[in-house]
């Protein structure tokens, strides 16, 4: 049983809202300004001011939904930093994923190109996006490692190193005269497996901790309903390992490009057995060569081969790397999956292996993509219905983050990263660890957090900057309209209807029967008696209204004939399309 | 990380592929055609043929996806059955749940209006159902009970009671000269709690399998990738009975109208508790009318109090039962989150229990529920995060599916019943079993199966029946065309530009400026450049067209401007809105 998804957006977005200028920061206070990731997932994005200067953590992206077709991203509302772009010191790239790295290209010349602070990898992979935007003027990137220390301004900054699915994963902290602020970007624990506890290693990394005081922590609420810890990425490894091993039949892997880590030791893992590899799609083929690059894989050239000799290879020889596990339309396993790959096909004794969760929203798309490759007769192996893991998330569950609650002990605390209930339910497991409530706020995008009183209070002021959605299309343009996309939704619901009447404009009288022209409402070749009806009831309408005026207002007719048209549509087909009126007078 | 969804049905559907007609049937053969249910969830219906009769299985319909904007839901293509109705000589309704009902209204009268046989309850939400269609005519509906023997046609009937989340859910059983066929329905097993056996009363209802034979068994996919058996719904009540105990503040749950037994549970707790409900969402309140009706639910009339009286009683002693835990737009729960509920609004204290699981593609908007739940401060237990079984599906997982092939022992096999991989695994899991290869079909939706001599070979067909969508808008018409939808699609990604221009007859000159219409596409107010370029571009394509032309070939006039406009779009927006020209001779 299913029921129809809903369509529109359901709370009003800030700029709805009337709006009044943010208060000037006092000196010695610190404002903490959430502008993306903290009502969805995805486009992370935080501002931080203190003494004048302002300093940015991440400027990701987030991938349309049904709210906002033809869309090709939503990036955060930078208005306030815009306006305030001289104070914008630097910007801080915690890892290489598109959720904190997708909005640098636009973002970055509207607030001035301040310099940007991450480490090898990240740098590498936001230099080979950049090559897609040539007009851009160049970044400013400051490779920066893992524990160094820089100044952003006034901001004096360090890092630590996260695990995460990328290399190169790295925490923030800014250093204030009340504490620390932290910020570990994106991270779970590397789980030592034989007794469960994070390993030395992950132990040291965060014993930077165990002295001096954190004034607040904002941390990752994404898996924070997910009970326990998050298995560790080595047991997925292994466990690749093994079903490469044993596997009967081609291989066929699907999973995400930015699983850097995984793909490194898939290849890894391919070579070693001496088998080969077709790598398939765009991003996937990218950042393998950005890995091998930035010298974190090293394997003899022959090891990967070109999709086209797929076929030299014995069937359990080969191994096909792809992406597209979320069903996306365009991506190598579906078009494998849908006949439209020029040199693939999936064969009987085929397995395909999705080393992958579902994106929320995605279920539907990744059911047809597995609905088309089980008609071709392979089999399919997914994280729901594996034995082992086969896939690990990069976010750290609930366990990993009480430890990480535990282990830094903040005085204040800010949720992020995620939908707004992950927000409230890791506030929740705050208080359980016994922070008081008046310590914890849970933001929206655009809130500003004030710590004041040399940092022994926290508040969300009931003045917020801008947090419309910003949406860019395929022009690469960053000023998708809110109204257009309105349309959009309104008119894949319902159509749209547009009559087309010449007004002689001495008389009055229409000239000629109006032309109707509609998309998407009812099927035209079946509805001619509507259509001839409603050509004479406008012809009527227009007559009986410019009868009694002179010179015509044409406004009001228009008026007149969308709401007559439209009600008479409504009462015949119970649609409402978009009833436009054109009147040309001749 | 999120990607973006595919769009567009990835398959060819059977209407596009050339028809041939299907060969007639040998007598003593059997035929069966799956017009629905197969490669989708829901819309379930069977054709089953032998002799020259044809008796159905179930009407379902099934809910609109992305694909299919604007459509209320979709029926199956009974264009076979319609060319044959009179020898359709009867319908079986296994139970009342819209996936097997919701198509009853428009197919019945297509097909002759051949009588109904279903049990009491069905019977009854049939006929509640059917009141909103007053202009058909009555159905001719015939009441049986489980383990009653019935002739439809040729075929000789029985039924026997199955497990559902409904009351009067039944499997049926065709007895044919070769052995039975049998179609359980939607069904899990009543498991004993202590011993994790189906209980003895489930035992005695498969008892029947004990002896004879078993020709085919065409059953129930949907939940057979979940491992083991599914948890009992007494369990589900028991809890549910606890938390409405010990629940501090007010109880809202959230469920689905077709979880009948839950429903009637949770009234006789909160009766008997002394606690008064509310009732919220017109489904709900249609069901738990027609449980009263059936004699299932047997309440004092004060127990439900209406939504406009909630404050008058304390929180821990008001529980609130609401439609909507699918994130449903203009369902109950929905309306309560986004303060859109004229007497009811959410508060801290409050706890919702979503008592349901996420139908897949819902999560998005099942997670902006939750959002807008937490943003007013209620807590939020849903069955992900909940310690004890909150839910349980109707449908039996795994193990239950295994229990009933090994009960049944049928010689066929046909998976029906859910996304075309899962009848994949299903059939995978028959082979498991110890059936071989050639005793399994694994259909499609129009797909024609033959069981031929005397019942000891069964294959599909090369030809088979339409298996179009058929949709079915606001206005109850099921004639909504397949290219009205893909404009649809279309125009909710790129928008739509009509171009309107009056041209000299005589001279072929372009009268005034062209006038542009355009939704969806660009903001227009603020692409005025772009108009003006468009208009001038369109005057002079025109006039260099109809200079060497009289008369003037307007299709061949409209195919220049959609071909070049639309090219001038692309260049400067990368969108491709549907372009329309219009030209009008005066």
């Amino acid at each position: 049983m299913m029921r129809p998804p809903p369509r529109r957006p359901l709370r009003p977005r800030g700029d709805q809202l009337e709006k009044k200028p943010i208060p000037p920061l006092a000196p010695g206070d610190i404002r903490i300004i959430p502008l993306g990731g903290v009502e969805e997932i995805g486009k992370n994005m935080t501002a931080i001011e203190m003494d004048g200067d302002i300093m940015v953590i991440d400027i990701g992206f987030a991938f349309p939904d049904e709210n906002t077709p033809g869309v090709d991203f939503i990036i955060p509302d930078t208005t306030y930093l815009e306006a305030n772009r001289a104070r914008v010191k630097g910007v801080v790239i915690t890892h290489g994923h598109l959720d904190h790295t997708g909005g640098i290209s636009y973002v970055m010349p509207k607030i001035g190109n301040p310099p940007l602070y991450t480490r090898n990898l990240t740098a590498l992979m936001i230099k080979k996006r950049q090559e897609e935007f040539p007009h851009l003027p160049p970044l400013d990137i400051i490779v920066v490692e893992k524990e160094e220390r820089v100044k952003i301004g006034n901001f004096r900054v360090h890092f630590f190193g996260v695990t995460h699915t990328i290399p190169d994963s790295m925490g923030v902290i800014i250093e204030t005269p009340y504490g620390r602020i932290v910020n570990p970007g994106d991270y779970k624990l590397d789980l030592d497996t034989v007794n469960g506890k994070p390993t030395e290693a992950e132990e040291k990394a965060y014993s930077i901790f165990d002295q001096g005081e954190t004034l607040l922590l904002m941390a990752d609420s994404t898996n924070i309903e997910n009970p326990g810890f998050s298995p560790p990425e080595s047991e997925v490894h292994k466990n690749l390992e093994t079903i490469i091993k044993t596997v009967k039949g081609r291989l066929i892997i699907g999973m995400f490009a930015s699983q850097f880590e995984r793909i490194i030791k898939v290849l890894e893992i391919v070579e070693r057995l001496g088998r080969k590899i077709v790598i398939e799609g765009r991003s996937m083929k990218t950042n393998v060569e950005v890995a091998q690059l930035a010298g974190m894989l090293k394997i003899k050239k022959e090891t990967i081969v070109p999709v086209q000799e797929v076929d030299q290879y014995p069937p359990e020889k080969i191994v096909v790397l792809a992406t597209g596990a979320q069903g996306e339309e365009f991506a190598a396993l579906m078009r494998m999956a849908t006949k439209q790959h020029k040199y693939f096909q999936f064969k009987k004794g085929d397995t395909v292996l999705l080393s992958s969760s579902i994106i929320p929203g995605n279920e539907r798309t990744v059911q047809r993509l597995k609905d088309n490759i089980a008609r071709q007769g392979a089999k399919i192996v997914h994280y729901r219905t594996s034995e082992v893991y086969i896939h690990s998330s990069g976010h750290g569950n609930r366990g990993e983050i009480e430890w990480l609650h535990r282990k830094i002990k903040p005085h204040f605390f800010i949720p992020i990263h995620g939908h707004h209930q992950k927000l409230h339910v890791h506030a929740d497991l705050a208080l359980e660890l016994g922070m008081p409530e008046k310590n914890i706020v849970i933001p929206d995008n655009g809130m500003v957090i004030d710590i004041t009183a040399k940092g022994t209070k926290m508040h969300a002021l009931k003045e917020t900057v801008s947090s419309r959605l910003v949406m860019v299309d395929g022009s690469g343009a960053d000023n998708v309209k809110e109204v257009v996309i309105k349309d959009r939704v309104m008119l894949a619901q319902e159509g749209i209807f547009v009559i087309i009447a010449i007004i002689n404009q001495q008389t009055g009288k229409v000239v000629k029967s109006p032309d109707i022209i509609s998309r998407g409402f009812v099927y035209l070749k079946e509805s001619q008696d509507l259509l001839h009806y409603v050509r004479l009831m406008v012809k009527r309408k227009i007559e009986d209204a410019t009868s009694r005026m002179n010179p015509i207002n044409f406004d009001y007719v228009k008026n007149i004939l969308r709401e007559e048209i439209g009600k008479y549509l409504y009462q015949k087909t119970h649609s409402r399309p978009l009833v436009l009126p054109v009147l040309i007078e001749v």
